[in-house]
C-alpha cells in the first residue's frame, strides 16, 4: 500500500462543553497541525499516488472555512465539542469528497483511503482512518 | 478509526548481553521519548477518544517507576534485555491494564487497540501496537 | 557563554486589531510552544547554569495565567495586540522578575540574559532577547 | 506487532515527464529523509526486532547507489519517473532482498512486513508498506 | 532585540567544484528548508517586527527563481560553488533589498539586521547574519 | 557571520552528586544529541566555512570516548557533575582543539567561534559558545 501524505495548519479558537474539560471548557485556542494521508494500492501511469500540488490545493480548501475562526460562531458546530478527534473527522470527510468528485486527480476508486492527523501541540495528536470504499 | 496520542519521556541507564549489541553491551542509557497512542472506534457524548489529561497521567504512572533508573537493578528485568523494542511493550502492558481498570474515562470495551512508541534518538525508534480484546 | 533552554506551550484565543492582520482581525487561537533559555558566563558549583526542574516550574508559572484563556478579555491586555512578539516580551518580563526574586537558584547577577522563543506554526517563531543588568 | 524503524538521507537530482508535474519537469533535485520500519511477531531471543546497528548498514547499502546521483542518468531509471512514491518502493525492494538474504540477523520470515518512509520536505512525504510472505 | 522568523523551502539540482566536496562534485540535489530572520530592536505601533504574511511573501519571492532549478544552469552562478553557505547569504542579500525598499511594512532603519538558516538534511544546515546598516 | 552547523548523537549513563538534582542522583542516563556549529567571517575560495564531511568526522572523533559509557567511571570526569552544561563545555573544547590542529581545513584563525548544543530530551538542552582567539 503506497500513502501520501502532505501537511498545512489552522489557528483557531473555540471551547468545550463537559466537565472532563476542566480549563478547556473556557474560550480558547489552538494552531492545529493537519496532515492528509491519500492510500491507494497501485500508482497512476506518471508514478504518483496524487499530484502533491493537487493534495495541497485540496487540504487548503477544506481547512480554510475553519482558518482564523472562533468554531463556537459557526453554525454547523453549534451543538458539537469541536475536539481534535471531531476536526480529524472534519477535515476527513471533506477530503473524501474531494476524492469522490474527482479533484485528486485519480480515479476515484483507485484512492482506497484516508488518514487525517492533527497535532494541537508538541506532545499530543488525534487521528482518523477509513476506508473509503 | 480514531486515535489520541500523547507524549513523554523517561532517561535511564541499562546495558545489554548479547554479541550482536557489541559496545551497548557496556553500561549506558538513554532519554527515551515515550508515546501512547488509544484507538476506538467511535467517539464518546464529549467527541473525544479519551481524555487527553487522563491519558497523560496514565502514561506518566506508568513510566514514573522507570525514570532516573538504572534499568540493570530493578528485580523485574533481571532477565531480560530492556531494549526499546521490549520497553514498548512493557509501556502497552501497563497502559492495558489501566484501559481494563476504566482509568482511561471510557468503557473499556470501547479502547480496541494501543500502540506505544519509542524513540531513543533522533535516527531509531521502535513500537508495539496490539488489539486489546 | 552558557545557556540552559527549557520548553512548554500553552493554547490560548485572541483578535488583533490593525488592517495590516488581514483575516486574524478575527477571534481566532493558537498553540504557543514556547522556549526560555537563561544564559550565564559561569557554571554554579553543581556544574549547572540553572536546575532544570526549576526552570520548568518558573516557566510554567509565568505561563499558566495566560493557558486556556481568551487574552482579549484580560485587563492587562486590552489596549494591546498580543501579538507573538509581545508575548515574547511578556514572558521574558516575568521570568527576568523571577530570576531578580532568586527563584532560579542562582545569585541574580549570574545569570546575565534571557531569551524567549515562541513558536506559532511549524513555519513561523519569533524571540527577544535581552541582558537582565 | 513490533516495529523497528531507522532513519537515513540521500541527496539526488531529478526531472519529471508528465504535465502534472509542472515546475516539476525541469530538472531539479531532493534531500530524501528515508526511514525504513521492520515488523515482527515477537522478539528475538536477544530482545530485539533486528539489530538496529545492522538495519542501518543495509538501509545504507540500499541507499548508496542513489546518493549524490542524477537519477535521470541511471539506466534502471530511464523509463520510469523517480518520484517519492516510486523511491519508496524501490528501497523496499532492496530492503525485503536483505531480509530474505538473512542479512538482518533473524530467520527470513520472522520479520513480516517492512515500511519505508521517504520525506522530500518538511511538508510532503510518502510511504510504502507490504507484508514479505 | 526581538525577531520574527518566517520558513520556507526549495528543490534544487547542483553540483560542486573542488576535490574537497569528493561525490557532491556530482549532479545532485537538495530541499534547503529556509529561515528568515527579522531583527529590530522595538515593535511597531501594531505590536509586530514584521508582518508574518508579508515577511512569508518577501521570502518567497527571492526563493521564487532557485526553486526547481538546476543552478549549475543559471548564469548568475556560474563562476561559483552554490554551497549550502553561499545560498543563505544570496537569500540574506534579496532579503536586505527588500527591506531597504520598503516591502516589509516598516520604515527600512528599524529593521537592524537579518539571519538567514537554510536546512540541507536533518544533520547539517547553515546560517548568515550580519546588520543592515 | 557564517555558520555551518552537523549533529549527532550519544547515548550515556552517569549520576549527579548535590541535592538540588533530586532524583537525577541516581545512576541513570541519556540520548545527548549534539550539534556543532563552526563560525566564520568569511567563506574559502570553495564557498564553505569548513567541508561538512571534515565537521561530522571530527565532531565524532570527540564524542566517540563518551558513547555507549558510564561517565561515573571515566578518570577524567570523576571529580565533576557531568550535566548537559558541562558536556557543551567538553565538547567545544574538543573541537577547539580540532580547529588549532588544522583538521577542520581552514586556516586556524579564520573559524572565530565555535557554538555546541545539546538536547538531553525533547524540552530541555544547553549550549556553550564561545570566540576561539
Amino acid at each position: 500500500m503506497y500513502a501520501v501524505e502532505v501537511s498545512d495548519h489552522i489557528m483557531i479558537a473555540h471551547s468545550f462543553r463537559g466537565e472532563v474539560f476542566g480549563p478547556a471548557q473556557r474560550l480558547h485556542g489552538a494552531t492545529f497541525a493537519v496532515s492528509a494521508a491519500f492510500m491507494a494500492d497501485a500508482l497512476d501511469r506518471n508514478g504518483i499516488v496524487v499530484d502533491i500540488g493537487r493534495a495541497f490545493d485540496v487540504l487548503r480548501q477544506v481547512l480554510a472555512p475553519l482558518n482564523y475562526r472562533n468554531l463556537d460562531d459557526m453554525p454547523q458546530f453549534k451543538s458539537v465539542n469541536t475536539t481534535t478527534e471531531f476536526l480529524t473527522r472534519h477535515v476527513f470527510d471533506g477530503l473524501a469528497e474531494a476524492v469522490k468528485r474527482g479533484e485528486l486527480g485519480r480515479e476515484p476508486g483507485e484512492i482506497g483511503a484516508i488518514r487525517v492527523t492533527v497535532a494541537e501541540s508538541p506532545s499530543a495528536r488525534a487521528w482518523y482512518e477509513a476506508a473509503l470504499w
